[in-house]
C-alpha cells in the first residue's frame, strides 16, 4: 500500500502519522520529497484501515499495490482450476461447449435439442426455467417444470445440466437437480446469493454484470470461494457501452487478463453479448482462439417460435457448422473439444 | 409498432404476411416503397408476439412506437404521485432530504446524527444495517442490530427510517421496523425481489443500477407496482462511465427525463454519485434547481472513522450548510425543503 | 512517482535498479516488503524516462503522484484565471451566458436573435460558421458568409463573438474576425490544431471531446497553454454513455472537479448535452447551482425552420425565461449574471 | 422514413402535414391508431427536411429505416472492395499484416525492424513519423526525417509504408512518400480532414475513433468515400468503455457488424487496444478467426528503450510466433496471410 500525502505537510506531522500506521502492525518507509512525500507500507496491510486512513487530513490518496481477491488470485494459487463433473472435465485446456435453448418450454423441445447439441460435441446442457425478464410481462419461463424437463433431457443423454438462479428460495431444487449452477449478469453482485452459493458444493458459473469490472467479477468469485466453494467458473457475456449495433459489447479481452489474473476456467457467452445469431460463429471462432476454456451457446431446434431470444439463437445445422471449426480452431493448440 | 421489412420482399409475402399479423387482432397499414415496405400496426400491440416476428426472413427490424411500461408511465397517469407517510408527504412539490450515515454504527452514533440531521431540516433517516459490499472482507454492517438502533433513533427524533434491503430474508423484519424500503442499484433487476416488494404496502425507494437505462429503471419500477405496490421513489445515484476521477457520473439529466416520462416521484444521492464529501454541496445544489423531489444525502458525525464511506460523508456542519443552500434554491421555484 | 516492483525480485536487483534511477538525478527510497518492494522517486521526476522503466522485467508497475498538466494546474497557480474581452469579464465569481443559433443562417436571423438574447442578458453570442457536421450530405455552415454575419451582428449589438474553427486553413480569417475561438469535442485532441492556437492571442472556448476524462481535457488546455496562450476556458457538453435518452450525459460533477484541479473558467453546454429544448432550463439553473462560471445556449428565432439542431434550441421568449431563473440562483451565492 | 405523430393530432392535422411532407416528393401512407397515428414515407426520403419535421408540434418522433452512409453501404456495393497496392492486395479473402514500431526513431532500427517484419510475413510497414501525444510534454516523432527512414526502409525491403497523418500541412509530403494514409483516432471526425482525403488517391487507413459508433465509422469512411476516393480501409482499435485493465476495449464484434453493412475491407489493431504486449497474441487470433481482413501489429526490436508505447509491443521473435499462429487460423477458412 502506497500513501500520497498531500502537500506541504510537515515532516513532524508525517511521522505522526506513520508511527500511528506502524500501530496497525505493518512497516512504513517514508519518501520526503519537496512538493509531498510518499509513505510505502509493507507487511499485511490487511490489517490497515484505510477507509480511516483516506479521511486523514494529511493524505492525498491511497494506492493499492496488492490485488483484493485472494482466493481467486493466481498469485497465490499458480495452477489452473480444473473441475471435474461426471465423465466431464472443465479447465484442462480443452474446449468445452455448453449448448441449448435459451428457455426450456417442452419436453420434446428439450430433448431433441440436447440429442443435437451432444451429438455435435458439447458437453452439457444449457436451458432457462427461471427466466430474470426486464419486463414483468414477458414470459418468465417453465420454472419447476422446467427444472424437471432439464433433468429428463439430462437422462435421455447423460449431459450434465446448467441453468440459472434467481432466487434463493429455489436453491433446494437446484441442488438437487442442477449440476452447474448459472448465477446471471444481473444477481453477479447480489452478494446475498453469492455468499449462500459459497456453501453448496455444485461449480457456480458466474456471468460478469453488463458493467463489471474484470476485478469485481474476481471479487464476486471471492465471495463464493471465501464460503467455502472453489468450483468457479467465470464467463464473460458481453459489456454494456455506447455501442447499440449490438446487445453488449463482447470483451474478449478478459480471455488473457482473467487467465493472467487467476487460476479459474473462462468460458465465453457469444449469444447473449451479440443478440444476432449470424454474429455466433465468428465471435465463437474468435473466443476459442484467444483461449477461452469454454462456450455457452444458445441453440433452438424453432427459433422463430422461440418464447425468448430467437433472434440469438443458432438452430441444431448451424451449430453443427459451428462446432466443426472449433475443432479445427482448437486443434491449432493442441486442444480438444469435449 | 412499426415493422420494417426486407429489400425485395414481394408485393404477394407482404400481404400473407400482414394477414398473419391481423390474426393478432391489429389493424396493419402498408407503406410498399421501392425499397422496402413498412407495416404499421395499430390497436392493442401488446397482443403481437413481437420477439416471433422479430425472427420472420421477410422482417428486417421492429420499432417500438411506445414505451414498455404502463403504470409508471405519465401518459396514463398524469398526475404526480403523491407518498404520505406518517406527517411527511413526498412528491407534492417540495424538497425532502433523506439523510444519516452509510452505516449504523452504534446507538450513539445514529441517534447524534439523527438529531442533527433533523435540526437541519432533514426529513428522513437513512442508515445502513445490511450492507452490500464489494469484497466479503469489508464490515457488512450490524443487521438486525443494526435495524434497531435505526428504530431506536426514529422513536427518538420522529424521523421516519429508510434503509436498504439486501435479502427477502429480512423481508418481514423489514416491514416490522423500517418506514421506507430501499432497493440498491446492484439490486435494481433483482427480479425476485421486485417482485416481493410488489406484494408490500410499504414505499420503496428505487436506486438505478449503474449500467441501466432510465427505461430500465422505469421497467423495474413497473415490476414493483405491476405486484400492487405503486409507491415508488425513482432515485439517481450515478452511473458508471468511462471517467474516473469521481466514482460514478451523476446523471441529472434523468431528473426532467423522468419527470417527463413518468408521475412517479425523484430522488438523487449526490453522496454515492461522487465520492467526495466535497463535491456534495455543488451536487445537491444541482439536483435542487434541475427540480428533484428529494434528495438522500450521506452525513457522518466522525467522518474520519466511519466504518464505510466515510470519505463521501458530510458533517453535520457541513450539513447545516448545504441546507441552507438548498432552502434558498427551493424557494426560486416556491418550493420547501420539509 | 511510485514504481512498485515484481514479486520475488531480489535484493541486489532492486539496488542495481534504485540506482540506475538515480542517474535521472533523482532520490529514490526503497521500501522492501515480503511480497514486494516499492520504490518511491521524489525530486523532478518529469526527468524520468518512465515508459522505459515501464519495459523494466523488474517493474510491475508505474503510479503517478502529480498530474500530467503543470500550467492548467491550480496546484501552481492558486488563483483564478481571469479573462478580459471588451467590456466583459469571464472567470471573475460572475455567471457569464454565450447565446445565439447553432448555425448562422441569414442577417436578419442573426441580428434578431443577437438582439434578443443581448435583452435577456447574454454576454457573447455564439453562431456556428463552419460546421462540423456526421453525414457529408448534411448542411456544413455559411462558411465566410456567416463569419461576416457574425461580424455584423456584432457591430450592431456590441456583443463579443464565439464560433468553432474546423480548420487551420481559416485561422487567419478567425484572428481577424472572431473574439473567442471555439474548438468543438471532435477536435479536442486534434494537437496540431491545438498547438497553432497556443500561438495566438485570443481566448480558446475549448470543449471537451465526447469520452475524454477530465485529466485529458486538461492535458489539451496543457498544448494551448504550453505555446504561449494562457486564456483557456474548459467547456463540459456531454459524454457518450450507454444512456440514449440524451444525446450525451453532461456530466456536471466537472464542475466541481476542475475547480479543485485547475484555475481555468468553466463553461457549461446544456444544450448539446441533452439534445431537447425542455431539458436545457433545468440544465442550465443546475449548472449555475453548481457554480458554472458560464454557459453556452442555443437560441433559434424559429427553431422549427432552423438549418441544424433546432430541436434543442430555445426561443428567445424561452431564454428570457431561463436568464431569469438563473439570475436569482446567482443570486444565492452573491454572483451576477452578466 | 417513419414518422410517428404526437398522442391526439385530429385527423385533420394528420391530413394536413401528410399534404406537406408530399410537397418534398416522397409518398406518404397513414396508419391511423387509436393513441396516435404513424406516417410511412417511401420514395427519395433524402429530399425530406427531417430536422424541420422533427420541430413540427405535430411530431413526437422520427425514425430512419434506411442507414445514412451510401457509398460505403454493402446494399448499393454488394461486391467486397479490393485495394491492389504495388504487389500487395487487401480485402481479397487473405489476411494482411502491417507491422512496424510505434515510432521511427533511427534507420537502423526501422530497417532491422522492417527486415524482421518482413520476413515473419508481413506485407507493409508501418511507423509513426507525426504522433498525436496526449501530453505536449511528450516525444512528438521525427517527423520529416520520420517520413524519410520510413522511405529508405521500403526501398530497401520492398514493403509499402503505412503512416499516420496529423495535419494536412503536410499531406504533400505524405502523397509523395507514403503508400497508406492512417487517419488515427483522434481525427476520425475531423472532417476537414476526411474532405481533403477524399480527393488524393491513396488508400486511406481509417482507424475508428475511442467512442465512436460502427455507424460513425462508416459515415467517415463516407465523407471520404464522397469526395471521391473509394479506397478506405476500416480499423477497429478498441473503444473506451468502463473497464480500466486495458487500455480500450477492443470490439471485435465489429467485424461481422462492419461486414454486413459495408464492402470496405476490415482491419483490426489488438495493440493499441489491448496496451499490452502479452495480449496481442491472442487478440490477434481472436480477430483472424473473426474474420478480419487485416490486423496492424506493433513491433519494436528493442521495446525497452523505445521512445513510445514500448509496453504493447512485440519483439521480431514474439512476432515470428504470433504469425505463425495466424496461418494456422488463416488456413481454416481456406485464407492465406499475404
Amino acid at each position: 500500500m502506497v500513501i500520497v500525502l498531500k502537500n506541504n505537510v510537515s515532516k513532524k506531522d508525517v511521522d505522526t502519522l506513520s508511527n500511528k500506521i506502524r500501530e496497525y502492525g505493518v512497516d512504513v518507509r517514508i519518501t520526503a520529497g519537496e512538493n509531498c512525500s510518499i509513505l510505502g507500507l509493507v507487511g499485511d496491510t490487511s490489517l490497515v484501515n484505510r477507509e480511516k486512513l483516506e479521511m486523514d487530513e494529511r493524505v492525498d490518496r491511497i494506492m493499492l499495490v496488492q490485488e483484493p481477491f485472494k482466493k481467486a488470485n493466481r498469485k497465490f494459487h499458480p495452477e489452473n482450476t480444473v473441475i471435474s463433473l461426471k465423465d466431464k472435465i472443465i479447465g484442462n485446456g480443452n474446449l468445452s461447449v455448453i449448448a441449448g435453448p435459451c428457455s426450456v418450454e417442452s419436453e420434446e423441445q428439450i430433448i431433441e435439442i440436447a440429442r443435437r447439441v451432444k451429438a455435435a460435441g458439447a458437453s452439457f446442457l444449457r436451458g432457462g426455467a427461471y427466466k430474470p425478464r426486464t419486463s414483468p410481462y414477458s414470459f418468465q419461463g417453465l420454472e419447476l417444470q422446467g427444472l424437471r424437463l432439464l433433468q429428463t433431457a439430462s437422462k435421455e443423454t447423460g449431459l450434465p445440466v446448467v441453468t440459472e438462479i434467481t432466487s434463493l428460495r429455489t436453491l433446494d431444487l437446484f441442488l438437487e437437480s442442477v449440476d452447474i449452477i448459472q448465477v446471471g449478469a444481473r444477481n453477479m453482485q447480489n452478494f446475498d446469493m453469492l455468499k449462500e452459493l459459497g456453501k453448496v458444493r455444485k461449480p457456480i458459473l458466474l456471468k460478469r454484470g453488463l458493467s463489471s469490472t474484470i476485478e469485481e467479477l474476481l471479487m464476486s468469485a471471492e465471495y463464493i470461494m471465501a464460503g467455502g466453494n472453489e468450483d468457479v467458473i467465470l464467463c464473460e457475456r458481453g459489456i454494456r457501452t455506447f455501442e447499440t449495433y449490438t446487445r453488449n459489447t463482447l470483451d474478449l479481452s478478459a480471455i488473457p487478463a482473467l487467465r493472467k489474473s487467476s487460476h479459474l476456467p473462462i468460458f465465453i457467452d457469444p449469444s447473449h453479448a451479440a443478440g444476432h445469431a449470424w454474429m455466433v460463429e465468428p465471435l465463437s471462432k474468435a473466443a476459442a482462439a484467444c483461449g477461452a476454456d469454454g462456450l455457452i451457446i444458445e441453440v433452438h431446434n424453432d427459433p422463430a417460435n422461440a418464447k425468448s431470444d430467437g433472434k440469438q439463437s443458432l438452430t441444431p445445422d448451424d451449430f453443427d457448422v459451428v462446432m466443426e471449426k472449433l475443432k479445427k480452431i482448437a486443434d491449432i493448440d493442441g486442444r480438444e473439444v469435449k
